[in-house]
């Protein structure tokens, strides 16, 4: 065998040096995946003290906790910040001063989060008020997946408003394996912002959410077309979702321009390329389903009747 | 910047002080979310023995390392429960006897476990009778995330039937996390049941569901409307499937009076509101997709095409 | 409760020697999930060599790192395999030489790699041409689902051509867990591929798809109908779909007949059960979907409007 891994590591040497674009064993050093993610749960930490922790602290001690805690998100903040800046160099930014520029966009960041906190105690009302089967504002906090989402989202937002480059996405996409919600760090969304269930909701770049806006699982304000590719990389692609909107289920809504007016309704599965007025109600006309009795279909299997039925 | 952390640190403060519903530095301490999720893993242990164990024991060694497992996780439990009664006191019940209650609860859990696993063996058995893709019980088992799913929820139903707060949530949302397969506690589900893939299921709180029942990724059992928020709280808001029912892909059934009568199929995308007698088929009608060729329509990009052509 | 404890464990150990099916304490080792996760990462490493690390390496360092990590993969998916030989004998192979056999389809997957990575290179370009969001190719592999989903079905798909049972699966698994895409190790997929979003999308064993494909979150490349079983093990249950096909999110493709033409564009939640020529445009027709004004409808609360209005 150990001919044979010799043998083994030199082809892989070999396609390394070969094949270009996903080799990354030379160059800057690249944010690490693990260390955001580390950081990004401190960051739920510091926005919802004493939830995720095991034994709770009180007076003295919590301070002392808060301030370690934060001293810590910042030292590794700042660390993977460097490796963004030499990953992307901001034009004019002498190296020698990205340390320093690290350590103001650190700083900026966590001035935000008295900010965030705010918001985010809108978004777990709106969860309550919203959910009939939410007991409490601490089951929110504790469990529901559209809160984590947005959490994590609102920091990314901020970082990616700071002109940082890589560590925000790698931070929603960190949220997204954990909930299915996936909502890019562009997209601008207002308060009490309610998701439910949230798995497959999709929320690109240039969206821009209003205020008390919710939205079901499955769930798409998308581009309607992606073919430009790069050229379309600074245009406005996604819709704008005005305040008091609900959107259920599997809905679809695509489009750069399309703007759904204040306090409209969307319904299931529904799929939008244009934009609609201030309470519109949205939905399939009647009889776009049909049902029918498997016995006057005669007698075959339940799943064949289907599948033949099913013509389109 | 140790300056600097001290304003930051007491900004923080400021923030915890003021925002109200998403601290938890003091008050009672709640179920903890890591010892929750190693106590769901502990219980997919002595749910399945054997299967999640890298060495196989036999014999007494097999007995003994079941007893010392079942110690572990009744001692766990046991004191999260606690922390669950503290969070939300029954009435009537005094606190020097939260311990007692909390190890009666465990222990009828712990005596439910034998008739858990009489139901998940059907489950499994309708998982291999379902999916020609299954190669053995032991796929199904190790691989699908729809059985660790209901695994999950059947052992978390039991919790919310003893009337323990918090926990069963955090049990069913840890396998959501997984699985992207969100079954409520409260959910009544019978044996025999098979989602495949599962991606983007939801199921809700007040849903019934009979036995030999399928369903597929992307399946909605809602509520019609949550606007009522809380008031709703206890009402039946989500459909009873009867037995033998099988729904395809993306569809969403909404509403507590909703019945979907035995051996019935729904089909995939389907968006249903009201009851279906026994054995219905539903589908879309003939005609809702249209097929025209590309060249017909002229010479444009394949994207455009079909962004115009798209019109609602 | 040591009483009740030596009961609980009886009744449990009672109830692992009636109910069959799902035990597995005694009988052949299986492979061990954990291990067949850490595996796939460290796949995922050698495919992406310097991109999951936290320090970069380079000229003799890195070759010896890759040989220390290339050396510890066969190792440790040696062992596996020789489990999952021993779960499901091959015909006609001695026990004896069960572990030579592992070492040999160890070895012939390894030598897969180079090409495997020449393939996942295509891949990385069609994500970065086809998403404007996306800002380079470092943040498609360091932060992309979709990028990680067909990485790991490309090495399990390997496996599964080399007859190893139970690990590919397994590996795709861990990616459906972390992406929500749910790809079977079967499935056949050319160069070029990609997965946008990702939650939600399911991909047949028996599929088959060309060069250039891209495939929205939420689609299903499924089978027509399970209700054979076991039976239809072996069949062409999925679709085949050619070269330059664009699928938008949501939209269901289903039987092993279906061939979607070169070129097709299938629109958002389209449903689609049979073949359709080459690029060919699918999407519901107009009128589909209808948009009424809330206030002509009455003064009722948005949702009642919705709920009310939508009759099926």
């Amino acid at each position: 065998m150990s001919d044979s891994l010799d043998q083994l590591t030199a082809k892989l040497l070999d396609s390394y040096a070969e094949v270009g674009g996903i080799n990354h064993q030379e160059g800057v050093n690249l944010p690490d995946k693990q260390t955001v993610e580390a950081l990004t749960r401190q960051l739920l930490h510091l926005l919802f003290p004493g939830f995720f922790t095991k034994n709770n602290l009180s007076g003295d001690l919590f301070e002392k906790a808060t301030r370690t805690l934060l001293e810590e998100v910042c030292g590794n903040l700042e660390r993977e910040v460097v490796k963004s800046l030499e990953y992307a160099p901001p034009p004019g930014l002498k190296v020698c001063d990205y340390s320093e520029t690290a350590r103001e966009k650190t700083c900026q960041l966590m001035q935000c989060l008295p900010r965030i906190r705010e918001t985010l105690s809108t978004d777990v009302q709106a969860a309550l008020d919203g959910d009939p089967a939410a007991a409490s504002m601490e089951e929110i906090i504790l469990a529901y997946p559209g809160l984590e989402a947005i959490a994590v989202q609102r920091v990314a937002h901020e970082l990616h408003q700071l002109g940082v480059a890589l560590i925000p996405r790698m931070m929603t996409e960190w949220a997204h394996a954990r909930t299915g919600i996936d909502i890019h760090p562009g997209a601008r969304i207002g308060s009490s912002f309610f998701i439910d269930h949230g798995t497959g909701v999709v929320i690109g770049e240039t969206c821009v959410i209003g205020n008390q806006v919710k939205i079901y699982h499955g769930v798409t304000l998308g581009a309607r077309s992606t073919s430009g590719g790069q050229q379309l990389r600074h245009a406005k692609r996604h819709p704008t979702i005005e305040d008091q909107v609900t959107i259920y289920p599997g809905a679809t809504i695509l489009g750069g321009e399309t703007v759904i007016g204040r306090g409209s309704t969307i319904g299931g599965n529904v799929f939008l390329l244009h934009s609609v007025p201030e309470r519109s109600l949205v939905y399939y006309e009647e009889g776009a389903v049909l049902v029918k009795s498997k016995s006057e279909l005669g007698r075959v299997s339940v799943d064949e009747v289907w599948a033949d039925s099913y013509v389109i």
